[in-house]
Formats: C-alpha cells, sequence, structure tokens
C-alpha cells in the first residue's frame, strides 16, 4: 500500500543519462532514461511485446528500443517502431510517469500523470548555489519499509544510541534537548536545542570549538518522503538560541528524499550541503563521509527492526514521550492513504 | 505443467558415468547415473527409507547404493538389498524413468515408461561423423521457462539487437530476411535467406570472404523441446540460394536442445558442429567459444524477461509481424498438454 | 510444532558474555545475554517500543539497553527505564525464558517459566572433571529440521556408509553389531558391540592396535534433544565385552546437544571428551577435529535429506530393521507433543 499522489525522487540529476536505469518504486518496476535531447523520462519496465525489461534496450534518436526485437517508444509510453511492420497498433505502449527535473533532482509523480501538480515538488534551492552551499549526495538501498526510515529521523532521541561515536555522543543531552513542534499543512517542523554542551565526535572534528557549543537541529517534513534537515553548532552563549546568530561554527543542511522501493525497502537518497567550510572541498567530502557513516549505523538497526516487523508485526508496541513528532507523521501518512482510498 | 509425454535431453552421454548427478526435469529432482555395466539410468533422486538424495550415494556392482544407510536399487527403481535384513518389502522401491542414449545424447521420457517410444527421439546424424561434423557441446541452466528459451529461436529478427556485436550484425537484415516457413508433423521448419549482405562479426573473423556474402539460417523445431538448425554464409551471388552450392564458406549445425528444469528454469544443451574447417581444431573451439558468448547474450534477456512475466504475467502483451513461427510453436506445445489432460 | 516444555542448550556457558547474542529457538527470535553480575539471560529478541531487535543493543549496568532508543529492561523482560520519561506503563516488556546454567552449558526452557523445573536438567558430569575428561566443543548451525539430526544418532547403520573414510570402516560390522536397546523414563539406551573387528580408521590414527579391536557404543536418548554417547576400543578379547574392562584403548565421551532452530533448522551442540589421552592435549585437539570431520559428513545427508522432505513429505517412506531405536524415540517425541497439546 503506497501513496502514489506524491513526489518522490526518482533519481539525483546527474546520475541519469542516456542508459536507462531499472529501478523499482512503490513495488512498480520502473526503466529511467533520459531521451536524446537529455529529458528525463520513465516507463514501465517492461515491453509490450514479449515483455523483456525495456532497462536492457538503449536509448536512439527516436526513443527508447528494445533490446530484444528492437521496438521504440517515446517518452508517453507509446510505440513508434516496430522492426519488420508498418502498422503500429494503438494497443502498443507502455504505462508512463510524470517525471520533472528540479533542484538537481529527477521527482516522479506515481499516480495519475493528468493530476501531477509540479507545483508540489518542494523547493530546495540550496541545491543550486554551490557557493554558499556546496554539496554532495548519495543513494542508499535500505532493506526497510520507507516509513522506518521517516521514523528514524523524527525521533532524535537514537543519536545518542546508535550515533554515539559519530554524530551522536552523550545520549542525555539528545533525551533533554528543547524539541518544539509545529504542524503544517504538509507534515511538522520541529526545532532541538541542544545548549551548552559537549560537541559530538563528528562536529569536534569538523570545528574547532574553545568549549562548550549550543547545538540546534531543524527538521520540516513534507509527507510522504522528504525532510529538510538543517543543523548546527556554534560557541555556546554566543547568541544562537536567543538572538538567531548561527553563523561562525558548524553548519549543514541536509536534503532526505525517501522513495519507497517495495514493502520492505526503500531508496534514501540524501545530500549533504556544506555551510561553514565552503572554500575548502575537504570538509564538503569529510563532511559526506562522516554522513554517510551515521546514516549507515541507521541502516543496519532499521533493516533489522524491518525483519522483526515483517515476522512478529506490531502487536504489543508502546509508544514514548518521544514518539511525539513520529506519531504525527504516520498519523499524515495516514490521512494521505486514506484519501486516495476513498477517491 | 510440463508435458510428460516426450523425449528430452537428460545429459550429454559422455557427462554422465558412474558417479551419480542430481537433475532436476520437469521439476521432479532426479539421479542420473550409470550402471557398473555403463547403462544409463535415472530414478527420482530420494531414497524410500529416510528421503536422503539417492545422488548422494555410489554406484556399485548391484546397483545405486544410497549413502545414508546403503539400500541398494537397480535400474527401474527397485530396492535389491537392505543392510541387515532379507526380507525385501514390495513397498521398497523409487520411481523410474525411460532413458535411452543415442547420437551422444541421453535421452529421457517423462511421462508412463510403458509409454516411451524410442522411434519418437530425434535423429542427429552429425553427432556421430567426427571427420565431416566435429563438434563441441555446452549445458547451460538457464533461470527462465523453457518455452522462453525456444520463443528466442523461433524469432530471429532478434539477432540484430541482442547479438549486434557478434553473430548478428545490422538489425535491418534480419527483419528483411527472406522467411519461408512450414509446419510439419512435429513442429515447423523455418528458412530464412539474407542475401549480398555484410558478414556479422563472428563469422567474418571464421572465415575471410572477399566481399558480400548470402546468408542462410534452416531451423527445424521438433516439439517440444528440441532444434535442428543449419546455418551458414558463403560468397554473394555464388549459387547458394538459387542452386543448392553451400560449400565453401562458413557452415555449422547447432542442436538445441532444451529441457524444463522448473517452471522458471530450464537447462539448455546444445552442440556446434564445424562444417568449414574440420582439420583444424581451432576452428571448432573458436565456432563453440563464439556460440557461447552469443548465447550468454541471450541468457540475460531471457531471464529478466522471465523475472517480469513471474511478477507482471502476460496481460496487454501484443503479438507483431516476427512472432508468426513463435505463435505456431506455442500452439504445437499448448496441443500437447490439451492431449496429456484429456487422456 | 515444537516440544516447548523442556530445556534444551542454548549454548555453552564459555560462548555467552555481555555482548548479546541473536539466536532463534523453537522459530522463536532470542537475544541470549549475561548480566553485568554474569547472570544467563534470555528475551525476546524485539523491544517492545520500535521493534528493534535487542541483540543490537548492550549490557549496562541496570539491564539489557536497547541500541534504537535506549530503553532498559531486566532479565524477566520488564522494562526499567525509558529515557526521556520517569512512568513505565506496565505494557513495557518483552517475554522473558528460565535459563540455568549447568555443566558447562546455558539450559534453556522454551515453555512457561514457571513451570521450569530445573531438577529435569540432564547431568553431565564429564564437563565438570577436566583431569579425566577434558573435553572440547562446537556449535554446528544445520539446515534441518532437529529430529533428523537425532535420527541419525538412532541409526548407526549409516556409519559404514556416510563415515567409511572416518570414524565408520567397514559396514557390515555396523549392520551386524550386537545390540541391545532398553527403553527408559525419558527416552532410551542402546549398547552396541562390534567385536574382533578391525579399528576404522580415526581411531586407529588415535592409538595403536596390536590387531583387531573389541568395540562399543552406549547411547543414552533424553527426549527431546540429548543423547549421551560413550564409545572406545581395546584389544579384542581382552575382556571389554564380558568383564567390563575398558581401560587402556581409545575412549571418548560425547555430548550431543540439539536444539530446535526453526522447522527446517537446528543447532547442533556437541563436546567430546578425552578418556585416553588425558596428559597430552594434542589427542584432545585431534579427537576433536576427526569428530568434526565425521559431523560434518552427516550434516551434508541431513540437510539434503531435508530438502527432499520439504519438497516431497513422508509419503511411501518404508522402515527397515536397523530403525528401531529411532522408531522409538520418534514415539516418544510424540507423546510428548500430544501432552502439550492437550494441556
Amino acid at each position: 500500500m503506497f501513496i502514489k499522489d506524491a513526489w518522490y525522487v526518482a533519481s539525483w540529476a546527474d546520475d541519469l543519462g542516456t542508459t536507462p536505469i531499472a529501478r523499482r518504486i512503490c513495488d512498480i518496476p520502473l526503466v529511467l532514461y533520459r531521451t536524446a535531447t537529455g529529458e528525463a523520462a520513465a516507463l514501465v519496465d517492461r515491453c509490450c511485446h514479449r515483455a523483456a525489461p525495456l532497462s536492457l534496450g538503449k536509448v536512439t534518436e527516436t526513443g527508447l528500443e528494445c533490446g530484444y526485437h528492437g521496438l521504440v517508444f517515446n517518452t508517453e509510453g507509446t510505440c513508434v517502431h516496430i522492426p519488420g511492420q508498418r502498422h503500429i497498433p494503438g494497443t502498443a505502449k507502455v504505462q508512463s510517469f510524470a517525471v520533472i527535473e528540479k533542484d538537481a533532482i529527477v521527482w516522479i509523480w506515481m499516480g495519475d500523470p493528468q493530476a501531477a501538480d509540479a507545483g508540489l515538488i518542494v523547493d530546495y534551492p540550496f541545491h543550486n548555489d554551490p557557493v554558499k552551499w556546496p554539496f554532495r549526495h548519495e543513494t542508499m538501498p535500505i532493506k526497510a519499509n520507507y516509513a522506518l526510515m521517516v521514523d528514524n529521523l523524527m525521533d532524535l532521541t537514537h543519536l545518542g544510541y546508535v550515533h554515539v561515536t559519530t554524530i551522536g555522543g552523550n545520549p542525555t543531552v539528545h533525551v533533554e534537548a528543547k524539541m518544539e513542534t509545529e504542524r503544517t499543512d504538509r507534515g511538522l517542523k520541529f526545532t532541538r536545542w541542544i545548549l551548552d554542551a559537549d560537541a559530538p565526535p563528528t562536529i569536534a572534528a569538523a570545528v574547532h570549538f574553545e568549549g562548550k557549543v549550543d547545538r540546534w537541529q531543524e527538521f520540516e517534513f513534507i509527507a510522504p518522503g522528504v525532510i529538510k534537515h538543517w543543523a548546527g553548532a556554534v560557541d555556546a552563549n554566543t547568541g544562537a538560541y536567543d538572538q538567531g546568530i548561527r553563523e561562525g561554527g558548524f553548519m549543514v543542511r541536509i536534503f532526505h528524499g525517501i522513495t519507497p522501493e517495495t514493502e520492505t525497502s526503500c531508496f534514501y537518497f540524501w545530500s549533504i550541503a556544506n555551510g561553514f567550510g565552503q572554500d575548502d572541498p575537504a570538509t564538503s567530502v569529510e563532511a559526506h563521509r562522516s554522513a554517510k557513516e551515521a546514516f549507515s549505523e541507521d541502516k543496519v538497526v532499521i533493516e533489522q527492526q524491518q525483519q522483526r516487523l515483517t515476522e512478529m508485526g506490531e502487536h504489543d508496541l508502546i509508544d514514548i514521550r518521544s514518539d511525539s513528532a513520529r506519531v504525527s507523521m504516520r498519523r499524515t501518512l495516514n490521512r494521505m492513504l486514506d484519501k486516495e482510498r476513498i477517491t
């Protein structure tokens, strides 16, 4: 059961070329590719002739050519060439999906293409500002339902347990962080402040602080699968919390795009934009490396969590205080699912 | 659902010795072996005592001995020895299958052994003529229904797409080849001519031609799983097409034996007999190598095709003009299946 | 379907420390661990918060801490700490199992912990006597139902087929061994004598004999999964059989603990205690190595036997004379299962 009427990240724009990519989204096998003129496209990855995957084919001047018997399809899935015959029957077509490229991302709408409203695509200008926000990105396949990955980002108390030696540090500071949550039209926002605390290992390694730091984490969840994340740390008591002075320390913007693959797997597309050491490419490389190390720690836990849920279901589970944002997020997903079932 | 009343290739004769082989055919786990006197045999690969696979056992003077507790079976599946007891109950037996060795092949009849008519086994004399037709053979496991492999050989327009850099070359010549099809009692025959065309890469590498070639492909399908294939090329306009002069160029005979393993896997037994460079063993080695390279290209496509069919079925697929032989072949298979269901 | 009201081997005592181990027993995923004070414990391996496996967590002073959000559990499965909140709801708990450490083994009772009677745990004093019975142990995962492994040990005629080059030797001597079987309250005992025979390969390599040997195998099966095994060989006709003189040759005691993992897999815990060369550690190492080699031969057969049974069931299987102890053992298991179903 997937939310279909939504924009998901299909690919990083610079990962998609004329060589077709096979990728399953919402349990539909897709072929993603660019046409000879550079337009991104997505079709069901199954030729309407003998069911060979179109992702084994190649892009020609006239369209995507099946690698088995040479049928050619345009970006709307209409067959435009059948070798050896002039007549192309109207039934010669495959399903196509709406695809839009924006902010370095190829977005896909998994519902009816006619209903795809480009205005609903999240804005993420930080991907278009290489001077202030140089960024690096990653695609992590995760063997867990996408909502488990969103869960993970909605309850940051896990930082002190899962990421103790990386981005977490002391568990208590995360549990006791000041947290303000706000519901939005399309999800929720929350801000967390950890004041006058030790910098965790990866932040301390990225920027030199004299002593304690004030640290913030701002998260905006836009259902179903996008989270904008702004995190930073500055010397303690220098006005970050009460006066909004956030420069001069550590600062990154992280984009999280979580796309369902199957009921028990997803793609975790994330980028990290460096807002503290823009002139030094090595800091961007290191920020990416340390984020990847931390997110790989999440992957281990979430994949095993999925295994337990697959086998044993959700019976007898309890919610705890730190689940509030997570529970709100899940209600939003359920409302969207209900809406699609009614219509 | 398999056609049982038919002879399938079980093994190459020279691959079968007294060391038992476990092989699944028509989804029945079999043990194939030769007795101490060299007779080929096939039993269900499950001892009637504790269900251990008989393929873990060994051939003794008295029969096939189970490797767990030593029961011995003859080639009809009757238990002839139980360690520690004289009386052998009548229930001590395993199912056996009719097996016949002919033309370098061990053939198996998967239906009632009483109905196995040796006269129905295909004749393939080219396996018995090492001077004119030296041959080399291969056993390729393929993770696809056997009919998808037969499909592949019934529509040669795939050569220009799947095999463009090997045996195919220019797609257009295959699409435009002259093709004559003839139905036969047990399947169909077709002949294709590609006249005055460039030799494809593997043929050009095997034989030196001055210029263009005339090229033929003769296929005879004998249901359910055998195809005899004669292919060649000679200098263009030297009488191959209209006068039957086919010597002096490139010429091979390929035997295709396709045996169901499960509903979604098969064994592709093929041989290639060298009819153009018999005195030079290196040409046989190279013909085998290049055929294997090409057939491995088919394997990739067919296995992925199977995955799509397994997941999505055959809905909304269309037939095209080049499918005519394939469709006829499928009708033959369906008639054979229907006949077994009625009786 | 498992017998739950029984003690199974969960682990070797010296393999269990404060680092949690994930282990499935009777198809229940468990976390096994020792507390900070060294007490062995077993809980269902699923946190009651978000279903993360507790085996990813760590042992703290206060209990087993979940590695995701830090909930802490005591050995009874009661949650004793939830980060960020004082109130711990009564529903915050996971299932626990009775665990007792005895004779170098961690035993687990898979039924109601209230019904766990420590008096039912098998006595195995040979694990506590390093001077007379130095031992080495092993944990072998086997992809077969545990009863197939017990079957194996109840019919020793397999020695001459499965272990012909190791502990078996001549098949005939095993088939013709004198065997006396006795039913017991909790299973059965049998003793086998092979008199005036050649020593099999591993025994001949361990101890030098002048000529033929008298060889005994004493087995005691205690349902559902323990077998005590005493085996030895002395020079033939020196009184072993009729006067009970068993010293001076080869002698080992083997503990077999067979614990169900799933319906088609088990853990085979075994130890071998050296009763003939106690002063030479190399003989213990070699006894362990040769037993492991032999038991690995069993593993191959049993795993393939399971595959056949999974696919084809037990239809048309026959019992033979050498099955008598095996059949009696199976009746005992069935009685225990029936008893649990009634209550």
